[in-house]
């Protein structure tokens, strides 16, 4: 345990240098509009979204899982994107070298963090994007959840935008149906009204 | 437990009715600036800050601490925001009706849970907002110590704007030499600098 590995203070130092530069996931963009359209969503406001979803949907996950564990992974899922950027998911150019960029961002962040904590965040983080746990494939499933309800919000304003089409999505969200079954159908339903409100194209 | 209570599907479709609504957080702007003074910071991106410095600084906390009960503390004592607003914390007008106002709020927005799960969100919040638990407490001295963080990396651009003072911000941030007495010398030290660089009004 972290208590006991070197000074106190000298860890708070490290701990409060991590908290500034986490400051900066504020300033990094994702394709989806907010609520209301006024701007795209950054990467720690949807951040804030996983993790209270993980926790107001606990009931319908798998049981046995870690609630405080999936919670950890949602905080820190994208935190690597204050180096590399967030890479929309319909854009298969960017992803070539996604896990590239997000390892190299894994190191010099994690690696601000006393010793022993950055190496415990950073298995965790890879943990996550591995889907080495049932905590990392519920938070991951949640993760393609959320989106989707502020792609509902918006009237699909970004899908249009880049011409999104269901099979995309329904590929996308594919992980909900094996690890959160009871939302598939709410979740089809609402690609479904989607396409036939022409948010999304068909096919 | 919330599984045995209710219709699971109806549990779902209120559920997410919530999340739908929490979205609306994004937009309820606060005082101070994000870390590169490009805009204000809102609530939903400032709850995320709150999780992850309660996660990232846990081992200097009191010993006994629930650490997932502080995470859901954290994540949800903003929501109020939604309806109420935020209120500045040294504007002494506003804060004459900051409790009637989210009072009302928490009755509507956790009136949209599955009832059971609604009554032990707002019992949650009830918690965070009297300090009526030692995690209660502890999330509350972490939410003082984070616009401290965002001041400095700004500059102290909020604090200049609003013309406060030293003694304003130490009776604000009061709670960490408390709660988290390691810290307390480095934020003294902190808004000791602020002081001397301009920034804060001495006195």
């Amino acid at each position: 345990m972290s208590r006991s590995d070197g000074d106190p203070l000298q860890r708070l130092a490290a701990q409060l240098r991590f908290a500034r530069e986490a400051e900066r996931l504020k300033t990094v963009e994702r394709h989806n509009l907010v609520h209301d359209r006024s701007r795209r969503e950054n990467s720690a406001e949807h951040s804030f979204s996983l993790a209270l979803l993980v926790e107001l949907l606990f009931e319908h996950a798998p049981r046995g899982i870690d609630r405080h564990r999936a919670l950890q992974l949602a905080l820190l899922h994208d935190l690597v994107e204050i180096d590399a950027g967030d890479t929309f998911c319909h854009d298969e150019e960017a992803h070539r070298d996604k896990a590239q960029r997000e390892q190299r961002a894994a190191t010099r962040l994690y690696g601000l963090l006393p010793p022993e904590q950055g190496q415990r965040w950073r298995q965790l983080w890879e943990e996550f994007e591995t889907g080495g746990s049932a905590e990392a494939r519920l938070v991951a499933a949640i993760d393609r959840l959320q989106p989707v309800l502020l792609h509902e919000l918006t009237d699909g304003a970004a899908w249009r935008e880049a011409g999104i089409r269901r099979s995309q999505v329904l590929a996308r969200v594919a992980p909900i149906e094996c690890e959160l079954p009871r939302l598939w159908p709410v979740v089809v339903e609402l690609i479904d009204r989607a396409v036939a409100a022409g948010w999304l194209a068909e096919g």
